[in-house]
């Protein structure tokens, strides 16, 4: 099966707007059980996932986090704001409400490496959703405290991100990537890899 | 294919001894290549790899180490002192010359989310590792900044993890992990999942 995580990675892209097709719990689940098994600082397993399904509680969020968005979005320059003008991207956030599912996922303070192998687990989680046909997005709210508190979550747990989870609906180009001879030298940094590559 | 990412997820263990057999650059590549699929805030994908092969680097990495390893373990008090006892863990670091193939990952500083994007596409690089046939360890030395130094990287590019590859030399069990009905809640935090996960 040499190839399958690659092929998965390639094929997973960003999806910002959702179908209301519905799909099944148990294939988000699923998703979950793979980011479980992610190592983590001292094992201690940092982790806390809410899957939500209710629509009230997603209309909450959604309200929550388009707040925090617009303050966001009054703020931003520079580089970034061209990248989303570009993008066409601006405050509203309608996934979170058109996507049937979404999971928000907290990294607990205090434990070693907890923010670092929160991320790691998401990595697993997303390829294991594309491995089920389900499409995502790793979203960050600029205010993720007044999510927390949306969700009753402890303070000690942080938000790390709420990812919505359905199918696409319409088509979307995967953003470009750099190659692996723009990205990784060989034994010291800046040392190209190319007379290596070539073998492979 | 439907659960592959859960075998291989959970087949996945963290290896800390390894043996001295040979294995190929380009499966170490492969793995870069799926990491390097990962999403990123705003696609800046701020990481960069080193693979480093060259004995006498290898070398010099773990002398570094070894002696911020030195530093640590004689301050490190508490629970987390506890643990790296209980797994018979010191300052000692001969995986980073037994191991191969050493990879350096660094994240750039100032792009948006660079450390979180970093480790997610660690999540994506440990599972193409396992799958390819290829132990793996996210090793974090306390001195990441000297390391930096030795491997000639820029100081805008801080490193997160030095991974040991290849295969492992012995047996090791793998660290229990959490249920998902411990880790993870339905709509609020503590609503346990319970009815639905019975249907599952």
């Amino acid at each position: 099966m040499e190839g399958y995580v690659l092929k998965l990675a390639t094929e997973r892209k960003s999806i910002r707007a959702y179908s209301s097709e519905e799909i099944s719990l148990s294939k988000v689940l699923y998703a979950i059980r793979a980011a479980l098994q992610a190592p983590s600082g001292a094992n201690q397993q940092p982790w806390s996932f809410i899957v939500i399904q209710d629509p009230k509680i997603k209309e909450e969020i959604r309200k929550a986090c388009e707040s925090g968005e617009r303050r966001f979005y009054r703020m931003v320059r520079g580089g970034l704001r061209e990248w989303l003008e570009s993008k066409g991207l601006n405050w509203e956030k309608p996934f979170l409400i058109e996507a049937p599912y979404l999971i928000a996922v907290f990294a607990q303070l205090g434990k070693p490496f907890s923010i670092q192998s929160t991320w790691l687990a998401i990595g697993y989680l997303l390829l294991a959703l594309e491995e089920v046909g389900l499409a995502s997005l790793t979203y960050t709210p600029p205010n993720p405290s007044e999510i927390s508190r949306i969700l009753g979550a402890p303070r000690d747990m942080v938000l790390q991100t709420i990812i919505p989870v359905g199918k696409a609906k319409g088509e979307k180009k995967k953003e470009p990537r750099k190659d692996l001879e723009e990205t990784t030298y060989l034994n010291r940094w800046g040392s190209p890899l190319v007379s290596v590559v070539k073998e492979t």
